[in-house]
């Protein structure tokens, strides 16, 4: 048990601290970091900008920006209040990745100008993690930043949750000897996650996803969707269900929750012999495990307290540690699938039922993962 | 002697980094700093927004702000090449304050656009240091961004400098038993050093104070001044001087270099008995301090390898930690002049002709200036 003492004495002060990497005692010390050596270094990068990544700490430093408008399960609770959320994050790029990280939050929910503000901030930092950013506004504020910025940018609610999400599939599917290219997946949430979830599956091969939002099935006979979701109905559901989490679930193989909502055990009951269910939603996942395991194989959730976390941390320090490594302008799908298939490779011997994914504090995730995503930027031709 | 391999190698990678104030090693430590434990603190916050200072690092954090027009002497060499600049600045914040400070250098040199980049940034930090942006625009952009933000700012180029030179001519004046308020002083150089150094002189009692720009004296009687410069030559030059650093020279007790116009030394000898040189540009005064002292009593430069080193680093440390200690809205004229006498008081007592401030690696200054910053703050009724 934490009390709400231990956690508010955790904040005090907020959790980041801006350190020296060099000393600062002498006279000396002062001369090289500031006046007169450091016009030294100005000179140099105005002469050739490429540099800057070189003699100053942006190679290295990633902008956590989040507007606070989906923050955690809380909503629209704006940038303030996101702001230990964000700085939770940058603790979490240093202390998996070393990377420096600082928490950006806006005070404004306009796409137009979110995306103008980053390219006016852009020469202060290397990479930019965009965070708890509501849907459907997430997916055409992504799409902009990365047209804008020569630099990797990634929606973490989508892409780091995705990557994720398909290691632990891949994992799951490795344990039971099947293919997942057959599976039957329902994906329960239609937001960011669940958007960006469908996709990484339907990528990595998987042909028959069906996707539920608020609604029901998210399908193009319904009149009710907005831009996103129709298209999301035309690369899902290819058998053409209509109806609610019953019609979908009913003879599927996976269940991905990623959502608040509730799923009733009777549903899960319909389900396929040797069903896979990730109920991740947090802090209470969509249907408790020791419920779902009356029925399913295998059962994951976003919680630390059973088996089979499935935590974004597994993905998005390794993620842009590895494009920034590489000096890769953008984050590509290939370089999101290597980073899954990376999170998988290091709990490969390892793997079980109970044991899908490495734990989300497995210190040799995070390299394997830079690795093969600077090695996958190389071999797409999306680096220097 | 410092070599270039030195300073290069001593930027390698940048000169900050961004370092956790908690632990994070256990799953504990996660459910502490992360989910589920920071979605408390995040509510607590969306509940009274005052708490953010409290919670996150934002209470301490300081944001040097600068779009690289004016970069040192280098002038206008952009954001990028700006960096190692602001890092340092930084560096030193966190060196003599224990301030978190972020660069954030921007791609834009539109006085609308920089205040509205930092209206939409003003949750992601505590205070704003304006830093090396060039005159006349940075008075307008200060004016701006003071006026739409509830926090300190502070453009250092201007008051950091003005306070600095405050401390230093009230420290020459000690030394020689005499009182500011008859000193007639000559300003060279009206850009943001010079018409802050003026303003502050002249609100601490000097009645006669001449700038200097490139074309000469700054008077009513020129048709060639833009707007700061004209309201400069309402408030400065009271005996209507005309002409060139010679008629402004002649009978003047204190000269404070602030371009990087030379002097000669034909022209310092004819200021007044016991007469005051400040001459400050970096690396090469506008006269060479020996030469200089063949005629002035007291000589100072901006320079670590003369006596009588003035620099901001004695102020904006000071500075900000005590506005941020005190919740202050904004930074007065009062709190400057109070930051001005702290760093006097620290060398009261070793005052002397090669001492008239003291050193800029004295760790006394810093505590003592926030502190007095901090109660003038609160006599002004600018806190909470």
């Amino acid at each position: 048990m934490i009390t709400d003492e231990e956690i508010f004495d955790g904040h005090l002060g907020g959790k980041l601290s801006v350190e020296l990497t060099a000393p600062l005692q002498t006279q000396r010390d002062l001369s090289i970091a500031y006046t007169p050596g450091v016009a030294q270094v100005s000179r140099a990068i105005a002469a050739d900008p490429a540099l800057v990544h070189r003699y100053t700490w942006t190679g290295r430093l990633v902008a956590v920006v989040s507007d606070g408008s989906a923050v955690l399960g809380l909503g629209d609770i704006g940038p303030r209040a996101s702001l230990p959320v964000m700085e939770g994050k940058a603790a979490l790029f240093k202390k998996f990745a070393g990377l420096n990280s600082i928490p950006i939050v806006l005070d404004t929910k306009d796409p137009d100008e979110i995306v103008e503000t980053l390219i006016r901030l852009r020469p202060s930092f290397g990479a930019v993690n965009l965070e708890d950013i509501s849907a459907p506004r997430c997916f055409e504020i992504e799409r902009r930043v990365i047209e804008a910025l020569d630099c990797p940018v990634m929606h973490d609610d989508q892409h780091g949750t995705a990557i994720v999400v398909l290691a632990a599939l891949n994992g799951a599917v490795a344990v039971q000897g099947r293919p997942i290219e057959g599976l039957r997946v329902v994906v329960s949430g239609a937001g960011a996650a669940g958007v960006a979830c469908t996709d990484i599956m339907l990528a990595a091969g998987v042909a028959d996803v069906t996707v539920l939002d608020s609604k029901g099935i998210i399908s193009a006979a319904r009149a009710d969707l907005n831009t996103v979701k129709a298209e999301l109905a035309q690369r899902s559901n290819p058998r053409g269900l209509v109806g609610g989490a019953a019609e979908a679930l009913a003879g599927a193989d996976v269940f991905i929750g990623l959502s608040a909502g509730v799923i009733a055990e009777e549903l899960i009951a319909t389900m396929a012999p040797d069903a896979i269910v990730f109920a991740m939603s947090n802090p209470d996942p969509e249907i408790r495990p020791e419920v779902a395991h009356k029925y399913a194989a295998i059962v994951a959730t976003g919680r630390s307290d059973f088996p089979n976390q499935i935590n974004n941390v597994l993905a998005f320090p390794g993620v842009f540690k590895g494009a920034l490594d590489a000096g890769a302008r953008r984050i590509t799908e290939g370089m999101k699938i290597a980073a899954a298939e990376a999170i998988l490779d290091v709990a490969r011997d390892e793997l079980a039922v109970d044991k899908i994914v490495p734990s989300p504090l497995d210190p040799r995730v995070a390299p394997a993962v830079a690795e093969a995503v600077a090695t996958a930027a190389r071999a797409a031709g999306v680096v220097g």
